[in-house]
């Protein structure tokens, strides 16, 4: 294989000669040979963003010529577009400040303008990955900037919209389904009417409240360390680079991020993704009951609960022919499950910083950006193969409805706890129908008990 | 021992004659015999709100009379101030629902007011713990939103102050070492320099971006499923009776709680405390960082850090005299564990919940609870026994910021990166002061390096 | 209120005339106002074993004379007997080494012995608490010591036991149901038969394999670091303390407790009661599976599964008449979640360690006490008010039976799975039986499809 | 792109001419579009081993021809290679039971076989994917058998190995450094002195223990439920299927795989693996502990602890120059805490099975592989690249041991605690030296205090 020579302040190392990277990276390549993670593509190009943006607030300070901001621009949107891609090698497990993937970054667009430019990789001409490309930046302020971008856009772009469409079709069974009364069900146990559209509806409502605590987190997330360099200080920079840069991710982005409120602590602490992990396994907690729900509902097809049809997309069993099974609940649970997990490798990440740098970037960024694929992935799933097929079993519905004990409840204002009870008890105790222990009780006339005992009404009382 | 008699639906039970519970409540007592755990006065407490908010509301619906409301409100005035504590021996770990509980707060309602009635213990004269006390109302509503009562109070009256308290000392900190000028630390290694000042102030800012995140969390836990009753949709509850109860509620507690977004889900799912919990964490992961910092800074007293004094409040050691530990920083890091440790059952708790009804309602208050109450005292603790007696050791500092090797930093935009890199290695591996090794490799005059390598400007530059 | 004054090396302090404590526990006291939670009497008691330990100990070793060692018997067999615990007042949440629980214990021991022996409180006389009581001591393998006797303890007496008893008790309901052949259920869906007996003994084989890995974790606990005193090295040990001190503290708990492999990791880390948390939370996982199989199985009464009957043991519900509630099943599962939580607290303490010592010892100990305490007190009473009086709906179940579509799995060996498919799939879309379809496709007689299909033969083909 | 259509009981589908894979892969393609990890080829390759062991035990029971055996042997041999990878496309996010993997397998194995025997793929000819390559199989107990035998290879092969690696070179540390004494650190303040090789020695002693916690938890892995089929029961298995099977199990594995003690236990329940991930993050939390004392110790080079000087592996700072970070201790955290994290994946996978199955089977897996991969690589680097180069900065050391108070504590068998501690509080704050404090005071005459204090013997009480 073709090799060059690169050179960092360590000293020479070969580098494959069809990749763009420079010495830094390549010695993060054997210095880091830890795991099947590489640093996320997402990360990658939302660093494009960062660069560009820099590079025109340096030009706007005077720090930079005309040529080598045009270089850099037009690298950088190769970058954004994700045509560098196959020069990060480095593995995600990387030291906790993201600096070899900053570096990843730098070399490889001062490399990508040494071709533009006609001269030959290595030379760090015409740009210098350091002196240029990280000007007025650290990677401690640009890696969590960059993070920040990142994930803004992935719930921006991917998350909010697919929370909308399960929220949206769960409305959709509300109103299809606002008028099928069924047995509500507390402990397991058989307990007051509902209708199915209200089942549906709690998890819409749910839906509703999740976005809107996502969407407070952003607020968090859109404070951006960017300018304030190695600790925060700003060291290196000329005064005012913070919102001329944050001006121009902006501009690329079409967001409205804003300086954070004391950059030191943007650097030091990642409390605004500590908070969105606990907003994510929030959404994750919410998921769970309904795959839960969905599939206890479909259980069966004859020994189960049974009240919904689910979609058929596979052969459910390699052994049991004929045999299907609620599988897109199952990825719903087992992501969210993962997400909660997540959430403490966030935690410990997020408390874990010393002095003016946390360490636990790559930690923290990996973990946040799995939980949101996973959870855009499986509820779009769930959402499309899963829930928008479901059906209701009518007949299974009404045969358990009959047959409830708990209907009782209506008469509490009328007879009173107690007579109430003993009728619940005597019904179930002789496997008779409410109405026929009422009338042997002599509480109530058949009259009377037609009356109370409703339960299209009972669902009616007072929900919203 | 005393005895009387008391009965419930399943039958008679003999319950201690000094007690005011009934039935349900012995045998909650027999059956969950489990733990140390009882549960939090702060429910039983918040659940005497929720019981004469509920009596005014169905006052007001003409559900009850005025001498049966008159009773109530002077029996639950009691509840609410603490009174009638010593008749609620309930396990925490009871039934998912908190029923037991409930029912402990109807019975003692029910017999004390048998007492100012001047009937016999038992009698359920003149109210009926199930028909009067419970009357427009289920476990399954009044619960979480006792709960949310007790969390909302516990968290504007005392958490959130703690924290102001705590962000002030910060500010004080921040303000009286503004000046004083040292060596910075990324990856534990020497880095640019900053101010004593700013290395508070990150803390500050931390604490005012915690607040607002707290904050924001309470919009959530200010929506209560009160008058959803059994499942959610209000049985045995008259049109309107959920905004008179919480009308009363905010009068009694001078808060503005609203009715949930949808009932049967604030009674299926506890997303606000879910999310709470989550907010919690992450309040626990900036206090961790706060007590590593602290305990970091404070180490030696001659084999350490040791840039900050702490106050000697004991002996440290059984064995070592003369030692001092930073204990304060110990209990901090300890209690903000738990914290973290608590949202895990928090969570897994609240994935929990199946059809109508979440069953691990004691589970998830006794965790929040918990963590609350340790944030608030361990910070106070913190804060008036550690932090407030702070002060730095101006000399062990200044001579910190005389050997740093990482003041080259500011060369860079000078003579450029791998230059300034040079100056730093030869230094180190000399053994010699920046200014030597930048002499002696020719890149600066003397004059140069006095004019450029100024630590105090260093930390000027672009913080906010 | 009567005070005396007691001194420590710090000065003088008011102490409350009735106590027996000293200077550094009134500290403690005003200095770690925190939480609601005590330092575990479990671990004063464990330190009465250790201090009566090395006092036999340094005796051999002719370090103290023989009254003084007759007092510190007396008064430390009072403290193991429990007559002193009103005098331990401090917080759990103190020094992350327990030393002020060091303190405690010796200072009321001096004081007990000083009122023995009839001198005046707080004279240290005849034994001082340091150079006496904490003769060849330090709380740093002190306070480690008594927490692994105290867990060990209640191991070894309480929860191994307890998971015998219910193993026992789901082995007998193996036995009795070895014969009630069911439907078995994979993915909430029928699938092919099992019997109930079976159903059970999976669960009883479950509990077999957690007592045998419980079992396999008491031997690191029971490697103490006694002797090594403050970080490891021994230092004012004389040689072959530690052994002579493990001897005594065999004697007094019948147990064989040896030396660690190596003190100073015994004091810097505590891995035995990280993987002893991890063999808890496992333990926990299984028995979730058991709650909530329970309570599905129980679920209805008519609107369920209900295959099983659980015992009715209080009203369940204070709105709905008559609701009967799978309480104990609710206790087991949400006693478990906690304990997978307090797991993550143990983790993230048993990972904090620096240097020569871990300073999370009461974090660790109390998570895993209150782990115990639950896993002990929920499985007994799920066993005793639960799985005891469980009794199978016989009829509910073999109604299920017969209906079951998955029976068709027989058929694979003589007609293949793709027509055992197509049986199937037509007799569930058809809502006829599995034989009627079989026939009308041809694929089998009547005769071979009785003599394939026989649940009760496909319940006993290999299963141990 | 070319297609063949390939056929299963739900009907036909297309699949890319190129990919031996057949219908219920295509359909698991399109259902589970989730995340970006896929099933682990180790779970692939160790399924080979399953499906070679069950078609000889097959054979052995008269079950198969020797035509079909010998075909599958050789499929089945391609696969344990890794030749047929690049067929199994689909998502990790699948099925709850792993049916989809397995049915790739199956199908895999089918076409590659058609092409063996010279039949058009897609025929199922000479073997079916169902009827001979399931024989006597299901997933259920296949897919974990498969999961067991993957996860004992790479601990005994792999992470094993990599532990021990580790110890061997914490004890030449240990033997290296066996006499040069330092301060030792307990709350990060300055203790009583032990030798730099005790301190590696402590770590040595630690991994011993955790190889021998790791070996304990194989035992209960090793027992597999191969031979349950869909239930545990074994149905369509010849009696002794399991047996045989695992026979060939340890023919081609060199292992000594066992029965399950209760194959229903090992299809619905995986508390082997929930128990081995508590082992993995007890081993996480030994590295989290080593990875900090190692950066810690290395801390400076100027402004911090400095005991330890670290191999500079890459320039450190992207802004400044001359920075050397303890990378590989960052990476051994991040990737330490990531095992933590996933223990939290386990623990709700592992708690999640409901009767007769956990359907968790594809979370827990990835978690556990996950972690012991991240564990063994990081590991073997910072063993590599940061311990092995680890050396002394023994003028620092010797610098700090001269200061420390703690050094008194050595007088307390001579003088009393009171008394040593006056003479510390004394050095301390006159800022003078220990002798001088002590002489001043009077308590000792300077022959007795050399003779007394001697920090080398210090070290040599009591260790082992």
């Amino acid at each position: 294989m073709n090799y060059r020579i690169e050179k960092d302040s360590l000293g020479e190392i070969k580098v494959k000669a069809d990749k763009l990277y420079g010495a830094q990276t390549a010695r993060a390549v054997n210095n880091f040979p830890i795991g099947k993670e590489k640093m996320p593509t997402k990360i990658i190009r939302a660093y494009g963003i960062v660069k560009k943006a820099a590079v025109l607030a340096n030009f706007e300070q005077n720090l930079i010529s005309e040529t080598k901001r045009d270089y850099i621009i037009k690298a950088t949107d190769e970058l954004i577009k994700g045509d560098l891609d196959q020069h990060f090698p480095i593995s995600l497990w990387q030291t906790g400040s993201g600096t070899q993937t900053n570096m990843n970054v730098n070399e490889v667009l001062a490399n990508r303008i040494s071709q533009l430019a006609g001269q030959k990789l290595g030379t760090k001409k015409p740009v210098h990955p350091n002196d240029d490309l990280n000007m007025s930046q650290s990677s401690n302020d640009t890696f969590p900037t960059a993070m920040a971008i990142a994930v803004v856009i992935k719930i921006e772009d991917f998350l909010l919209p697919t929370l909308v469409d399960l929220k949206v079709e769960l409305e959709k069974k509300e109103e299809k389904y606002k008028d099928l009364v069924k047995v509500g069900r507390t402990h397991l146990m058989d307990a007051t009417p509902i209708t199915l559209g209200q089942e549906f509806g709690a998890f819409a409502a749910q839906l509703e409240e999740i976005i809107e605590i996502l969407e407070d987190s952003l607020k968090y997330l859109k404070r951006l360390p960017i300018g304030g360099t190695a600790v925060g200080t700003g060291l290196n920079t000329k005064s005012g680079f913070d919102k001329k840069a944050i001006k121009y991710i902006n501009l690329e982005t079409d967001r409205e991020f804003k300086t954070a409120i004391n950059k030191a602590a943007g650097i030091a602490a990642h409390n605004s993704f500590v908070n969105l992990s606990g907003v994510l396994k929030t959404a994750a907690s919410v998921l769970i009951k309904l795959a839960n729900d969905t599939r206890w509902l479909a259980s069966g097809p004859r020994a189960g609960i049974g009240e919904l049809k689910i979609p058929k997309n596979e052969p459910g069993s390699s052994i049991m022919p004929g045999k299907v099974n609620p599988t897109q609940a199952e990825v719903l649970f087992q992501a969210a499950a993962q997400v909660i997990a997540n959430d403490t490798a966030v935690n410990i990440g997020g408390a874990s910083g010393n002095f003016q740098l946390n360490v636990a970037k790559p930690l923290i960024i990996y973990n946040i950006l799995q939980s949101i694929n996973l959870l855009v992935d499986s509820v779009n799933s769930y959402n499309t193969r899963c829930l928008k097929g479901i059906e209701a079993d009518k007949e299974q519905i009404a045969a358990y409805l009959k047959k409830s004990l708990m209907l009782v409840t209506a008469l509490n204002p009328i007879i009173g706890y107690d007579q109430a009870a003993e009728i619940a008890q005597k019904a179930f105790k002789e496997d008779i129908t409410l109405k026929k222990s009422a009338l042997r009780l002599g509480y109530l006339t058949e009259a009377e008990f037609e009356d109370y005992i409703q339960p299209q009404k009972m669902t009616k009382a007072n929900l919203k």
